[in-house]
């Protein structure tokens, strides 16, 4: 039997990072859904994002989102933040957590937020003063972690460079971040390679992969084989239809759940919970959703055989 | 970096596992794909089925399709054969080799054919004579090897004792087949111990996966880890879409080609000509296929950055 964690946690990033990606739906269906989420003993959710609403109009309303939510007192509801203003109006929505995003490539961090990655890291620096003021911790997503669309692979030293570079300016953890699905096994070995000689500790770095390309539950087999003990998932796989261009295609979290409660990975999470929130899920958007489990159901789920 | 094998070989299934779960198509279109298939450094095609047409429409015709594919040198077209009459069918049509189906569930053999196992095992010793006499090897795929839907996971041993069997019976080749996408990497793992304890030699084992539940590319690295060195794959995922219910959801030979590739796994295939392939077997099929690297394109693929 092959060498694996134990243990594995799981965040939650369908209210957040899968609803943007998304026509925006209402408030209360979001509201509704963190709900849901919150009851499979999940522990760790995105629930929202302070941007612009016209940037990301289905992001509008994260404010009342976060003062509608039914908080579980054991869940971690995060809030992702991309400038001290955003981390402003995040505390005083009471985020548990602020989560800030740069990408490795410099290439793709410019064409997304018009900086240069340094300038981005002193951003950050700013979001972390905000946040210890407010005694929250602070959750860094390297984003093009697996690979730039623009420029490829980014040097693994870079990544993990860039991975001290957040830990030094104070953030409490690290997520490498899939963004256009080009993570694989490879890569992550690679990645791991440059965390370790740059002596990142790599348990505590959590994987965000995407399933564009059909090996995200392969990546995560691989990260797992290398100590990864935690990932993101988004319910239903929301966010990313595979079958539409330039999809983000997140991994779907009762898909990675049901992999690893097979290979004895415990999440402390209910899988039939966690299969009716995926079909809320697909209820509150109104179509299929990529996630797989749902729809065949748990491998030990038998049929009649008279 | 993983211990991996430096090349690993594909067997596609597509023109019989895959196109046997659609809505038929024309003779002239199987012939075209095959064709195709054949063009890109593939070297193993299952090219059809000698079934009753009534039982399988979709695969009427296929002595045809053998008369009329223009046969590659260097590749092996195979033809799923049932019983001693379809056999003999098979080699008349000029196939070369015959591939054989049991089951390791006595329930699931027994609905399948409404034969015990051990009645299918004498008829394929019938099968392996006239292939002898034809010279042509005799290909058996073990069904729900990764577990049943009506019995749960077969014991290991059981499906160990019944490759012994067909060994003995004089198969070239086995396969393990995931009828159902029971599949799982602790599930590959507990398959091959019990091979290995059995003196099964892994590395001749070839390995179907579906990706019914999410995980067919990490059960591949689950098997590429163990040692295995042979997989079948569908075009473009023909054969199974993850929307429909019920459906078999084979893997995508671009899909399993692009990840092998990434890990430096050989194959002798040519990618892009793979994905040419896998969009027309979508026209052919006059649907869109769970396949995703012929959407997102393969991951070296990069978008202008200006």
């Amino acid at each position: 039997m092959r060498d694996l964690p134990e243990w594995a946690s799981i965040r939650e990033v369908g209210p957040r990072d899968g609803l943007q990606n998304e026509d925006p739906v209402p408030v209360a269906d979001r509201v509704r859904l963190i709900d849901a989420l919150s009851g499979t003993g999940l522990r760790h959710i995105e629930a929202g994002a302070f941007v612009r609403p016209e940037a990301i109009p289905a992001m509008a309303g994260s404010d009342e989102v976060f003062g509608l939510i039914e908080r579980a007192p054991d869940v971690r509801y995060t809030a992702l933040v991309p400038n001290p203003h955003g981390a402003e109006r995040a505390i005083d929505a009471r985020a548990d957590a602020l989560e800030v995003v740069v990408s490795a490539s410099e290439t793709h961090n410019f064409k997304n937020v018009n900086r240069k990655i340094e300038e981005s890291v002193a951003g950050i620096v700013e979001i972390v003063a905000l946040a210890e003021d407010a005694d929250l911790p602070v959750e860094a997503v390297i984003s093009t972690a697996y690979g730039c669309p623009y420029e490829g692979d980014i040097a693994p030293d870079a990544v993990a460079e860039l991975a001290g570079q957040l830990l030094d300016a104070g953030v409490e953890s690290l997520c490498l971040g899939d963004t256009t699905g080009m993570g694989s096994p490879r890569r992550v070995d690679e990645v791991f390679d440059a965390l370790e000689a740059a002596g990142v500790p790599v348990a505590g770095v959590r994987l965000h992969f995407h399933d564009t390309r059909g090996s995200g539950l392969a990546n995560v087999l691989a990260a797992l084989e290398r100590g990864a003990t935690g990932f993101d998932a988004s319910i239903g796989g929301l966010g990313g239809c595979p079958y539409a261009p330039g999809a983000s295609g997140n991994i779907a979290t009762e898909d990675l759940v049901h992999m690893l409660h097979d290979m004895g990975v415990a999440t402390g999470i209910d899988l039939d919970a966690l299969i009716e929130c995926a079909l809320l899920a697909e209820k509150i958007v109104g179509r299929a959703l990529p996630g797989q489990v749902m729809r065949a159901g748990p491998r030990t789920r038998l049929a009649p055989a008279s």
